[in-house]
């Protein structure tokens, strides 16, 4: 079944809110078995709204709003709908009790215009919601569903999970099965152009590369008849796919590069600290994100200086003197100074010119190195980004330490 | 002028990918003095991009679009903007040659792929990409104008920046000011409430709050035929908004919290580190994200085991033992021990439970202690967050971190 999203709300066409319940829906309607064909968003205005009806209509299904369910003058949605499809809105007595029930518990006053959200159309199936006052409701005539939801994203994710999904599950045909799968360390077209041939044949399952944030993403999906033929066929593009660019893979279930070096060192029990210059604590940020850390991870250091360095890491002031701070020796010798002092397995350090400032000739700003020691490996890796921004060569900096991390620990015999 | 934005990319149809371009677009767009009547997103397909343009140019002016400019065979929306004009692909040597330029500075391999992507539409305006290489371009017939931009947001934003938006000046009708205003400490019914008589009577300039990731933001908009006109009338609402709510103002031109303190810290020439627990490293990432801020931070410390405490800050064991270490005794030695070991003017400490495990009836998830010195000034504050989530926890301590840092440099006579 073929689906479009509408979005309702002028504050989306203001740029103030993102929105993220189209990013949500279409997930898991993807996920159903559905077809979401088009998003659309128009402000709080009837014609406009009804013309984008007519469009969606034209190609789809069944149409999902969200938004304009509200309790004031110009939340509307409802009530379009209500005579798109030629039906009338009643007083409907579950949702104004649950209603009252909700103001009396909150101790606040049921104002006038909260009773026009418990008037739905008539034929309508109601959703309740859970977590606010506007109920959500599903129309249908002549083939075409039209399902109303609020705008608020906790409202409306917790009634599709609660009501929705039932209520839409058996209306589908077919089942989607997709894999995403995360690379690092290899630019979009020349993953294009190794995978060139599965992409031209492809028509099911099918295979698309996007580049994000320093990363490349590959996602590999299906959609059959049959929820286990979706999945074999997922897996069997998937394991040529690995053969081919298998070293660049860190994750295939779209989990990001800390979550999965942080699940590896939990698992195997390998302590980790890092001593950082120009990412400034990013790595120990993201590392400490994932939760339970706390048992491989209790310390780390953000050495800015060329005194912190010293101090801290006991770098000697004669490799800062003779090869600066952004060198391999200095990177090297953070990373050794660090074991001495944390006294973990995996010692990991960065130094390098994030600029906009401080760039040279000989070291141009986006240059880094990360020096990392495990056991008796010492790896040092040089990188010299284009300079996209501060804030860039940071982030890109921080995934180079946890990809050489990552390899450090694939690299430990068990 | 009306316009109609139109997102390009099955992976947005997936729900894999937030539209952040529009909400982007609409911002700048609608601050230019444009009206932006509708958003589309519609896949990799030919046939529906056409049919989008249809829909969008019965009532916009212009069309931006999205994404599919990129190298790959499934980029197809300025091939099909070109036939839409009535135009033809040519190939443009300006953008083939910084193509060029840009694969020898990174030491690529251009792959034939690439090269399509500087034939451009012989009557369009090229639009030249610093951060990628696809270039965007501008079509214009009979009135009706298009835009085509990359879809990666970094690309799409700088290349608005330098080039599209000098494209656009002139091609609007009136001028729109506004001023985004920060505050932190107060939520947005609070805030509402606080300013109800004026967003009640309000027509023009307009005020309008939305709350972000903790904090709450004011946007005073207007839009006159004048610039000048429109600029005085923001002036004027918000001296009268400083009035009621200033304690919580810390910017009116939507900076972020950790620029306005590095910005301070650096003018005023004060040192500064920090200690964290919970936050593992997001203060030191925050602030070493301010070009600069090396003058006045060398040093950091992610003190996250117990042991970590004691031995890095001077944490007496006791006080673990008696307080624990989510506690204002804690949180104080931990300030007090950074100044000792840094020497730096303000030393600023936190330590909190994150969750989402570690928390107990009397040290619930979302309790946090953040401990400052500076001079002969000592600051405990203690938050209990609603715990929405362990990195939701961590960002709003790291937030109240900057807050009380804040305040301290406000409080140093000069």
């Amino acid at each position: 079944m073929k689906v479009a999203i509408i979005a309702v709300g002028t504050e989306l066409l203001f740029g103030q809110t993102v929105n993220t319940n189209a990013v949500y829906l279409s997930r898991e309607l993807n996920l159903m078995g559905f077809d979401v064909m088009y998003h659309h968003t128009v402000g709080d205005n009837p014609a406009r709204l009804v013309e984008m009806l007519d469009v969606a209509y034209k190609d789809c299904d069944m149409v999902i709003t969200t938004g304009g369910l509200g309790p004031t003058q110009d939340d509307l949605t409802k009530e379009i709908l209500n005579d798109y499809f030629g039906d009338e809105l009643v007083l409907h007595e579950p949702s104004m009790e649950s209603m009252k029930e909700r103001f009396e518990k909150l101790g606040r006053k049921m104002t006038d215009n909260n009773i026009k959200q418990a008037y739905m159309p008539s034929r309508s199936h109601v959703f309740k919601n859970d977590q606010g006052t506007a109920p959500g409701c599903a129309l249908e005539k002549d083939g075409k569903y039209a399902i109303c939801l609020p705008g608020p994203p906790r409202e409306m994710t917790a009634m599709f999970e609660s009501y929705v999904r039932p209520y839409l599950e058996g209306r589908t045909d077919g089942s989607m099965c997709y894999r995403l799968i995360r690379t690092f360390g290899i630019g979009e077209s020349d993953l294009e152009t190794r995978l060139m041939d599965i992409i031209d044949g492809q028509t099911d399952p099918t295979l698309a590369t996007y580049a994000k944030e320093g990363e490349c993403y590959l996602r590999i999906a299906s959609k059959r008849a049959d929820a286990a033929e979706a999945e074999s066929a997922v897996k069997g593009m998937l394991a040529d796919v690995k053969k081919r660019i298998g070293e660049f893979i860190y994750d295939c279930d779209n989990r990001d590069l800390w979550d999965v070096v942080g699940e590896k060192l939990m698992a195997k029990n390998i302590t980790i600290s890092s001593a950082e210059s120009c990412t400034g604590g990013m790595f120990a940020e993201k590392l400490t994100s994932v939760p339970g850390i706390s048992a491989v991870f209790e310390r780390s250091f953000v050495t800015y200086s060329n005194g912190a360095k010293e101090e801290i890491l006991g770098v000697k002031k004669e490799t800062l003197e003779k090869h600066g701070a952004v060198s391999e020796e200095t990177a090297m010798e953070m990373a050794k100074g660090l074991r001495k002092v944390s006294g973990s397995r995996i010692c990991v350090s960065v130094t390098g010119v994030a600029g906009p400032d401080g760039g040279t000739p000989e070291k141009p700003v986006g240059l880094v190195y990360i020096g990392a020691v495990c056991d008796d490996k010492e790896v040092c890796r040089k990188v010299q980004m284009r300079n996209i921004s501060r804030q860039w060569n940071r982030n890109f900096s921080m995934l180079h330490m946890f990809d050489v991390v990552n390899r450090l620990i694939d690299g430990i015999k068990d």
